[in-house]
């Protein structure tokens, strides 16, 4: 124990380690459980080694999902069947983007020390709200590195978060309360004097239209501008917006700029952007939630000029930094507004100058959660053990797949490039003479399906321009180029294969 | 790889798995990153097993907290490397919540299990938003189970989440865009004819105020009723309160109710609040962040009395059933409200009949996030391997041990107790002659100060009716009657030595 500075030395009752325990959930049999954590260990690894020999996806079967809607359990079971029951039923049946040929969505491909720092969290059991303890300095230091990604400034402030979704969402409140703090917080926003108003292209994530509507302003209240042949929000259309908007007594409140669309990979111009709010005096918040990680990459780091003056920044640590979902973070430049937007500190929560209570700043000061896991240790391994250059590298070889993609698409007259590619995201579609564009969206539609259910391949589906597209999203560090093949081969398998049937 | 119905056999480059590996973050060499994690697991399990034998709580060093502020590394490190310094940094300072006399706020002990459970999630690296796959089925299977727990219908909707405060958050949003579906959306709360207001009791904990803040309703909107002397809502003064705001042209829109208040572990009359809130159709929402978990004791049950006809509910896993953290819910009775209040799916999440984009009601359309870990797992695990009875027993052990300690307490004339004991937390205070309330307050502080810095115990503080408390809360299954003769011990003798060397 701990030799005390304040209090005299406490004699123990002598019984106390000789008592009879009462009940605790702790293993009876420490061996025991000891000896059923290292094989699930080894078969976590395994699984994680051999995630290329597997089907990308399969279906979950009806015997497991009957198996999933029993009863409370009433009485417990010995750890070694539940392991068993997870081993058959559960582990087999994964999301799939730990696999080399996943590239639905924005997915991450997961990291093997993400199985380290999460069982040690796990043994931590830390609670990240708040008081000083190893883990909220860990926290720090995570938070200390991202803003000198971006070039923010020491006293900015950030939390780490579930994801963008949620990062955004704290963003936006602090510029909603910075309209008028205090009164913002006590009385609401109707008794604010003008509408709120916010902008961003239409390319803009559905996320940020959640977070206007959770926050009470609307998503009416979100101007979705026009996008630019590239993608990009229509600088012009903005302006014009925005002083329409002001004739009417409106109130533009914040520009949302994305680093990096979920469609196509592009990057709005943060510079101008950052311009004009800084000339209108309105809240610059970039989503960044793939592609501010760009920063990591020399090559593609131009392409975010203009972050480092945005007011506050989300990003994901479980995109294209793979770490285990789920970790994003939300940075603030201006710690003072960030935490009058939050800050809420009721009597069982009194700071006190020494001991556990102590410590500035706890993160419940700075966002919704009061209980918060210990996500930034996985953050913390993983930029430790791999070093920012190799994820720069990973995600320019990502890009390079994604452009030696779309040569292969040029090259064959069965397939279309619906966006052009200027990342890493592929939207393209299979099509085939005859067939309006109806009938191109269903075909293609289904061929996405054939192609999951096959396990070769997971693309997802978007829009693009009205159009039904395959999309491809490489973020994932096991592809090869070979990959890409294999995938373009499915895909015209699949496709001629429709064609030939409903033709 | 999986035999596909739906398209031909693709021809795999025969190259593909001896082609160069382009990079990637897998380990180099994987039996040394086996060793590694198993030594670490020994580590993680020997840290939970010998709990016991380590001081509470330590301040993290110096050196620790220097070593923690280093620049953003570019150049990557061994992971031996990376988890020695883990290991020596950051694994001794922990929140302190493991140790079985760890006795603040409301933390949960962890849970064994939750090593295993934690390191299979990272390992399948699941993103638990949506589409169709094994972990969907198992949030569902801890949602089923909740729902039979508190009484809740099959066709209740729910959602795990990050603990109570994302769970308040949205059962708020829910109940109060159900006054409006469909326009509060899009419109915001600006346009809706009357100021929607809420109510709680004094004792009501403050992330209800902050989802009030957020939803852009105003702190002032939820109305603080007074408790009565079991710090209670007091009913009348709730129900002269509905009236005259009724008068004033205000809408009452949600009552919430508290199974557990953080000060004192008071219990709302839940049943009188339902029939109230029936009666003047008002949403009914019941904070139950630790006591709705009382529901797994027959003999605590009847005080939730009322919760099974609660319009919402919020509850952690992580506090009375000490999983590791994060993990709460959220039950919502109606579903549709539940998914008219968040469902947005933008073309890239379009759902497709079959494959992996398919499986009926997403996660994400019930809820702000869109990227969500796999934290239904260690909730399994723990429910399966455990029981709802070992649960039930240890709940009521430690309400027991409350008991134990408030009768200690009562025997000690330099000891007071501040609050009748109605649970498991027990608030009192040192106290000594010729002293007045704020002396007496500042003495209760530093001496909770002294006995974090000792390593004996960590109590926390809070105001009951205007006096500091050293508030004991005993969600812990690790604690023995023992532990709090030693803390009981610890406190006079801190007690007597701050009363001694400052009069």
């Amino acid at each position: 124990m701990m030799k005390s500075n304040n209090i005299p030395e406490v004699a123990l009752p002598v019984c106390i380690d000789k008592i009879a325990p009462e009940l605790s959930l702790d293993p009876e049999d420490w061996e025991s459980f000891r000896a059923c954590a290292h094989v699930a260990l080894d078969d976590a690894i395994e699984f994680v080694k051999t995630a290329r020999q597997r089907s990308v996806w399969q279906p979950v079967p009806e015997r497991v999902r009957n198996a999933l809607t029993g009863p409370l359990p009433h009485a417990g079971q010995d750890l070694n069947e539940v392991y068993e029951e997870f081993k058959n039923s559960i582990l087999p049946y994964s999301t799939g983007n730990t696999h080399p040929r996943f590239f639905g969505w924005v997915h991450g491909t997961g990291l093997a020390s993400g199985i380290l720092a999460e069982m040690l969290a796990a043994a931590m059991n830390a609670n990240c709200g708040g008081r000083d303890h190893g883990a909220i300095y860990v926290e720090r230091a995570v938070l200390g590195w991202s803003k000198e990604l971006f070039g923010f400034p020491d006293s900015a402030s950030g939390l780490l978060v579930s994801g963008t979704s949620i990062a955004n969402l704290i963003a936006l409140t602090v510029a909603r309360n910075a309209r008028a703090t205090g009164n913002m917080r006590a009385n609401g926003i109707r008794d604010y004097p003008r509408r709120l108003v916010a902008y961003a292209s239409t390319e803009v994530h559905d996320c940020l239209v959640k977070a206007m509507e959770l926050l009470g302003l609307g998503a009416a209240s979100l101007r979705k501008i026009p996008s630019n042949s590239r993608f990009q929000i229509d600088l012009r259309a903005l302006r014009d917006r925005i002083a329409d908007d002001r004739a009417l007594d409106f109130e533009p409140f914040c520009i949302l700029g994305t680093a990096g669309t979920v469609n196509t990979g592009a990057f709005d111009d943060l510079d101008e952007l950052a311009k004009l709010c800084a000339a209108e005096k309105i809240w610059f918040h970039v989503d960044g939630a793939f592609g501010g990680l760009c920063a990591l990459s020399a090559d593609l780091k131009p392409r975010l000029k203009g972050i480092e003056r945005a007011d506050s920044i989300a990003f994901d640590f479980h995109k294209w930094m793979h770490v285990p979902y789920d970790a994003g973070c939300v940075l603030i430049r201006h710690a003072d507004l960030h935490r009058a937007a939050f800050l809420m500190r009721p009597p069982y929560l009194g700071e006190l100058p020494r001991g556990l209570a102590g410590g500035a700043d706890w993160p419940c000061d700075f966002g919704p959660e009061l209980s918060r896991g210990f996500r930034a240790l996985k953050v913390w391994f993983a930029i430790k053990h791999h070093g920012t250059t190799r994820f720069g590298q990973l995600i320019e070889q990502n890009c390079a797949q994604a452009r030696y993609l779309a040569e292969q698409i040029a090259h064959q007259p069965e397939l279309e490039l619906l966006a052009p590619v200027s990342l890493n995201i592929v939207c393209f579609r299979y099509r085939t003479s005859g067939r309006d564009d109806k009938a191109l969206d269903d075909l293609n539609a289904e061929l996405v399906q054939d192609l999951h259910e096959s396990g070769i391949a997971a693309p997802s589906t978007t829009n693009v321009r009205g159009h039904l597209a395959i999309r491809v999203n490489i973020t994932n560090h096991r592809s090869r180029r070979a990959d890409f093949e294999v995938l373009l081969s499915a895909v015209l398998a699949a496709g001629r294969r429709r064609a030939a049937s409903s033709t």
